[in-house]
C-alpha cells in the first residue's frame, strides 16, 4: 500500500556519501551518540515491513542523523561557512543561528563565515562583504523575519565557488535552499570530491511548501499555516460583511498544497480549499459557489498558488531559480468569479487578498524556532561526521541524512485519497468532487 | 495661526440641531451630567483665543457631549436601530457593542434593531433581516473583525428607508459610516423633519484614514497603523534579504496620509514616506533612492494610497460611494522603478505589499474598543438629548457633537509644514523635498 | 539501545479492546481506509526491529487509527457525548468541534451532547445543563480560550454515569481529560461491558505537559511552548535592565520538562533551564550564576514546577484529581537566590514570573488546531469501528490507538543523556552538570 | 466645574525655567516652529475660560512645546546624555531612540551619551560602561522590551552627579522615569544653576500608571491596557470554564485605576472593576458576587494594585524609590473570597492572574512607540531652547512644558463621578456602589 501522504512506491537509493574514516573523537559529550550505522526504517508500519525479512531483504531506510562518538574534522582546525539562497522562509535566521551554535558549544568550532547573497556570496569576484558569525552576534537574530545573510536567486560557477572556499580554508559549507540551491550545493561538492579537496556540503532545505519528498516537515511551514490565519480572518470578516461577499486567499503552495490544507484545518472559515493535487471543474465550482451564496450569503475561497494551472494557458516561462512560471490562479478565480456571477445577474462582493510576501518574511514561531535549532544541530553532527552531498531532515520523528539527489528528485505531495485531504473536506464541507 | 495638524483658518458653524425640549430626566445617575450649553474651545491656544475676547467676540466651540441631566427621549418609549455602511474598519463591532450597552445600561433602552447590510437594510422591500441586539449578544463581537451587521455602499432613497423606521417605532438611528453614508443620514434626518416624525439621528463617523475635519481621531485609525508595522517589517525583511533589495508598501490614505505617517513614526524601517498631501518629483525619488541603494543596499518605501496622484492619469472615475476612483500608486512606482533600474543597467529586488484588506478587518485593539465604547456611549447621550443631524468626536480631549454637514464639508489633512510631517522626515530620514 | 525520548526497554501490551464485529459499511468514502490490522511499529530505526524478525518473534507494534471500511456503529442509530476534564490546556475547544465536525461530515452523526463541567456533567442528580453540539454551533468556538464545556477536577461514581449516559442513549463517550479522567473513562467501559451495554469509550489524552506515554505529542503543547516565549523574553528584559538583573521564570512540567525544554530552544535568552528529569545542586547553580553575573551582569533561569522537588520539602499531599502536590520552586529559588547573594553581599534585582493560567487559557495556535482535528478525527473514526477504553494519539507520524491503560501506566520524560537535553545544553550554554 | 478626569479646581504656576537667551538660529528648517509665547490653554471649554477675561485676568496655560526659531545651544558644541530610572515601563527604549534621532537630524547633534543602570550610571566612581548612542545603534532597539540603558531605583548625591556631567562636557540631560527620579533630575538641574553651568534638564515622565497631573496621557500606558486584554481573557477562560468560576486579575495602578478601567473598557468579560480611587465594601462585593455566581455561574474581577488599600493593615513601609508599599489586594481578595464562599458552604474554583512583569517588559505597541517619537522630539526641542528642569507632556492635543515641581506635585486621578467611571460601570454592569 502506497503511504498516504507521500507517493512514492518504491524507495531511492538512500546511500549517503562520506569524506573518509572518522578518527578524531567528538567533543560532545551528552553521554548520547548515534552509532555510526543506525538507520531509520523508510516505512512506519509492521504489514510495510514485514514482506521485505519474510523475503529475506532488508526494508529500505535512512541514515539515521544525529552526533557520531567519532568524527571527520578536527574541530581545532575546521572553519564552516553559511550561505542561504532563493525567496525568504521563516526560520532562515534560526537555521544561522543554530548551526554557530551547534558548531561552538557542541564542537567548539568558532570563525564561522556568513556568506551574503546566496551563491553571489561564494563568487569573490563580486566582493560581497563576508560576515563572521558568533554566538553572541546570532542570539537575537531569530527575533526578526528574512536572513541577515541576505540571498538571492539563480546558479553561480561551481569552481569559481569552490576557488573562494579553498582560499578561505572553509571545510565545511552549509547551504540552506531550495532544489536549485541544493543541486547547486551538490555541484560544489563533487567539484570538491574531484580536486579531492575535503569539503562537507550539508544542505538544509528550504521550501516554506513543505514538498521536499522523504522529509516529514520542512523548517518555516508551521509558521506559514498560522501566519495564513489571518488572511483567512480577514477573507471571512470581508465575505461576512457583505451580502454575497466573497472572499478569496491565494496561499502558497505551487505544487503542493499543503500550507492550503493545513491552514483550511485550523480554520472553520473556510468553505473552498483547491490544491495543485486535485482538480477541479470550474464550472462545478461556481455552481457550488453560487448554491452556497444563495443559502447562507457568503463564501471564503483558499486556493494554492498552484491550483488549477491546467485551467490557465501556461507560457512554460521559468523564473531565476529554474523554476516553472505558473500562472495566477488567484486573479484568475476572481475574474471567472465575477464573469460568472455578472451573467446571472447576481451582484457579489468579492475581496482578493495575497498575502504572500507578509507570510514568507515574518519570523519563526517558536514551535518552528525550536524545530531550526535542531535541524541546524543535526546538519553540524552531519558535517562533523564527514557528510557530504546530503540534507538534514527527519524521517519518522528521527533525524536523517539524505542525498541531495533523492531530497531534489521529485517533490511531496498531498494524496487525493488519503488522511489529510479527507480532513479538509470534513473541515471545509466542501463537495469531495469539484 | 492656522492650526499645525489641521489646515482651516476660519471656524465653520458649528450649533447642531435639535428635536426639541429636553423634558425627562436622565435614569443615568453616575452624579456628572455635561451642562446643556456646555462647549469646547475649536482652538486650544491663549494666543489665538485672546484675540477674540480683546474684540469683543466669543471664539469658535463645538457643543460639548456627554450626558444631559434632562433628556429628550421617554426612554421606556424609545426604540433604536443601527446601521454599518461602507467598508470595514476595525472597530465597527466595538461601536455598535458600546451603542447597544450604553442604551441598556446607562438609559434602560432594549430591543435595539440591527439592520443588515448598510443602508439596504432600512429598504423594507430588500427583504433583509432584522437582527435584534442585546447587551449579552453583542458582548463578544468584539473580538471579530468586520460588522456583524455587514454593510453595502451606496445610497437609498431616504422617504423609503423614513417609512421603514417609522413603521418600526425607530426613534433613534444610529449610523456608522463614511462621507456618504453621513450624508444619507443627513437626508433621512431632513426627511423626518419634513414629516414632523421625532427622530434623532446620530452618526459615528467611520474613516480609517483619520481624515475627518473638526474630529481629533477616528475610531480604528490607530488599530491600522499598528497592522501597518507588520507590512513594513515585512517589506524590510524582503529589502535587506537581497541586494539592492526594495519593499514598497501601499497604505491606507486616499487623500490624507495619516496611517502612513503614522507607521513611519512607529518604525525605524521606512526610507521614504509619500503621503497626498506632499507632491514629490519621480525623478527626485528615484535619484535620492538610487543613492540610498549605493549607500546602504536596501531601501523601504511607503505610500499611501492618494499620494503622486498628479502623476497617474486619473480618469475621474468614482466608486460606488461616490468616491473619485485613484489611479494605484503602488503598481506606478513600482513599474516606475523597475524601469529607472533597468534603465541604469542596475539590478535590483523589488517587493511590493499591498495589506489593505488584512488591516481593514482585524479586530480594534485595545485601545480602539476603549475609544468605541466612548463614541458609541457618547453617540447614545447625544441622542436621548435630542440631537440629530449630527456626529459624535473628540476635540481638545473632550467628547463633541458636530453637524453632519460640516463633518462631511471638507477632509482633514496633514499640513506640510507642520510637526507631524517634521516628525516624519526626521524618523525615516528622507530629504525635506523629493 | 533506548529510545532516546521515551525511556521504555520493554513494549508493554498494546491489544486494543473492540466491541464487537464491524458490519455496517462506512459512509466515509474518501476513498482511503485503513486496513482493520493495520499496526504502526513501536520502533522506526532498522537495528532496533531486525533483531525480532532474526529470532522468527514480532516487533512490538500499536494498532493504527483511521478511517475503516466497516464500522461497528450504524450511524443512523448512533449517539455520541463529550466530556472535558481537569485543568485547561489549549486546544480543548478544537478538540470538541474535531469530534463534531467529522461525526457530522464523515458518518452523519448528528445530535452530540456536550456534558457540562467535567464528569459531574454525567452525574443526572448534579443537575447540569446539556448541551446540543452542531457543526454551526462549534464552528467559531477554536477562537477562545478554555473548554465551552466547563471541566472540574476529581472522579464520580462509574455507576451512576452509566446510569445517565445509557439514559440519554449514548452510544459513544469521548472524554478529554488527564490520567485521572482516563482512568475514569476507563471505569466507565468496564462497567459498560459488565452491562452488556454497547458503549464505545475513547479518550483524547490532555496533557500540556507532553508527558504521556507512547503518544509522541499531545495537543496544546506547542500552544504552551508559543506562549512561554513571552514570559522568557520579559524575564529577559527585566533581567537585561537592571544591575545583576535576574529573570526567573517558572513553568508547566510536574514530572516533565518538555514545555521549558522545548522553550529555551526556541529563545536565545535562557541561561539555565530545570527540568524534572536532571537534579541540579543548589550550591553549583548558585555557583555558576554567580559567575555569570560576574561576567555578564544579568541571568535568566526558567525552572519547570516539578524540577529540584527533592530540594523541596514535600508534604505528599495530593490535589483533587489525586496528583502529587508539587512544593513551589519558583518561590524557593528565588529565595534562596536572594538569600545567596545578599550572604555574598551582592546586590541582585530578580524578577519572578509564573505565567501559569495566562499560558493554559490561550486559544490553541493554527498547528495545535490543525492538530487537534487530526486528533478528533481519529476519535471519531476509532469510536465508530467499535473501539473502547482506548486513547487516540500519534507514533512515528501515524495516528493510533493505545490502551487507556497503558496511556496512564506511566509517564514520558526526557532522557538526561538524549538528543534533547542535549540541544538545550547548546542552547543555553550552561554547564552539562550543574 | 472641575475636570471630570483630572481633579484640579486651581492651576499651580505653569512658568517654567530657561537658561538663558536664545541667540542661534535652528537649523531645523522644517518651516514650522512654535513661536516662543506660545502657551496651551489649561481649560478647554469656552465656559471655563470666558470667566477669567471677563475678570480682565488671563486664564491658567501652559507652556507650548515644539521646535523655536531661535536655540540656546550652539548644536556643533552640545552634548546629551540619557539615563532611565525606575521600573520598566513599555516604550523606554522608543524614547531613547527618539531623543537620538531628534537631536540627529534636526539639530546635528552627535555623541549622545546613554548612562547605564538609572542614576549609578551618572555616577563616575561606580565605574559603569557609558554607551555611545546612535542613529544607527538606536533604530531596531523599539523592536524589544525593557530598556537597553538599564534601570536601577533610588537617588544618588546630586553634585556627584554633575561633576561627571560637567567632566563629560554634557550639556543636556534628558532624564526618563517617574516621580522620585524626576525629583532628583530638578535637583541636578539646581546644583547646575548653582555652580553656574549651563544644563538643560529635561525629564519624559514614565508612569505605566498614567497618573501624572497636567499630562493627558504618558508613554507605556496604552501599551500596559492592550497588553492587559490577554489577561482578562485568561481570567475569563479559567472562570467560564469552571463551575463557579471565578478569575481574579490585579492589574498595575498604585493610586490611579486608569490602566484597570481602560482595560475594562476594552473587554466585555468584566464584572467588577475595583480601583483606588473608589472605594468598596467588602460584605458588599462578596454579596454581589455570590448573586452571580447564582445567576451566570462565574465571573472576572479586575482589581487595580492599590484598590482597597484600606481594607488592609499597611506597614507604611517604602520602596528603593520611596514610594509607599503597599498590601497586596489580590492575595488579599483571592483569600476573602475563598473564606467567604467556604462559610457559605458554596465551592468556588478561583483562579488569581498577576500579570504584573509581563506587561511592564512587552515592547511598545505602535500606538506607544509613534507617541514616544513625538515625546522625544519635544524633549529635545525644549533642551535646545534652553529649558531646564521641565519634563514634557501633552495638554489640549498640544505639547507642553512643564515645570518638574508641577508634574512631582500631585497624582492625577480617576473621577468617581466623572465620565470614564460612568462608562466602566456601565461596560461591566457593576453596581454603581460597592
Amino acid at each position: 500500500m502506497p503511504d498516504p501522504i507521500t507517493n512514492f512506491n518504491e524507495a531511492p537509493d538512500f546511500r549517503v556519501e562520506t569524506l573518509g574514516e572518522c578518527k578524531f573523537a567528538s567533543p560532545f559529550h551528552n553521554g548520547f551518540f548515534v552509532p555510526d550505522d543506525s538507520r531509520v526504517l523508510y516505512q512506519s508500519r509492521l504489514e510495510e515491513v514485514r514482506p521485505y525479512f519474510t523475503a529475506g531483504k532488508e526494508p529500505p531506510s535512512l541514515e539515521c542523523g544525529g552526533p557520531r562518538q567519532k568524527i571527520f574534522f578536527d574541530p581545532a582546525k575546521t572553519r564552516a561557512g553559511i550561505v542561504t539562497c532563493g525567496g525568504l522562509c521563516p526560520g532562515l535566521n534560526d537555521v544561522i543561528r543554530a548551526i554557530v551554535l551547534g558548531l561552538h558549544y557542541h564542537y567548539g568550532v568558532g570563525g564561522t563565515l556568513g556568506f551574503r547573497y546566496g551563491y553571489e556570496g561564494l563568487v569573490e569576484r563580486l566582493g560581497h562583504q563576508l560576515l563572521n558569525l558568533t554566538p553572541d552576534s546570532v542570539a537575537p537574530i531569530y527575533q526578526v523575519g528574512g536572513s541577515i545573510l541576505g540571498s538571492s536567486r539563480g546558479p553561480q560557477d561551481p569552481a569559481e565557488m569552490l576557488d573562494y572556499l579553498q582560499k578561505l580554508g572553509v571545510n565545511i559549507l552549509f547551504a540552506v535552499g531550495g532544489d536549485g540551491t541544493l543541486r547547486g550545493a551538490g555541484k560544489i561538492s563533487d567539484e570538491a570530491r574531484r580536486r579531492g579537496y575535503e569539503l562537507a556540503v550539508v544542505g538544509v532545505p528550504k521550501t516554506i511548501d513543505n514538498d521536499i519528498s522523504f522529509i516529514s516537515q520542512s523548517f518555516g511551514f508551521i509558521t506559514a499555516v498560522s501566519e495564513s490565519r489571518t488572511a483567512i480572518a480577514s477573507a471571512h470578516a470581508e465575505a461576512n460583511g457583505a451580502r454575497n461577499g466573497i472572499g478569496l486567499v491565494k496561499l502558497m503552495g505551487r505544487d503542493s498544497g499543503f500550507i492550503a490544507a493545513f491552514a483550511c484545518l485550523a480554520t472553520s472559515e473556510v468553505n473552498y480549499c483547491l490544491i495543485p493535487e486535485v482538480k477541479f471543474s470550474l464550472p462545478r465550482l461556481l455552481q457550488s459557489l453560487q448554491q452556497r451564496l444563495a443559502e447562507k450569503g457568503h463564501a471564503v475561497i483558499v486556493a494554492a498558488e498552484g491550483a488549477g494551472q491546467d485551467l490557465l494557458a501556461s507560457a512554460g516561462e521559468r523564473d531565476a531559480s529554474g523554476n516553472v512560471k505558473h500562472g495566477d490562479i488567484g486573479t484568475y478565480l476572481a475574474s471567472e468569479i465575477k464573469k460568472h456571477f455578472k451573467a446571472a445577474n447576481t451582484e457579489v462582493n468579492l475581496k482578493y487578498i495575497d498575502p504572500s510576501y507578509i507570510i514568507r518574511s515574518v519570523p519563526a514561531n517558536a514551535r518552528d524556532s525550536g524545530f531550526c535549532l535542531y535541524l541546524g544541530h543535526n546538519a553540524v553532527h552531519a558535517a562533523m561526521a564527514g557528510r557530504t552531498n546530503i540534507v538534514v531532515g527527519t524521517w519518522n520523528e528521527q533525524p536523517t541524512h539524505l542525498p541531495i539527489s533523492v531530497a531534489t528528485s521529485s517533490r511531496k505531495k498531498i494524496e487525493p485519497c488519503g488522511k489529510l485531504w479527507g480532513a479538509v473536506l470534513a473541515a471545509t464541507g466542501q463537495p469531495a468532487e469539484l
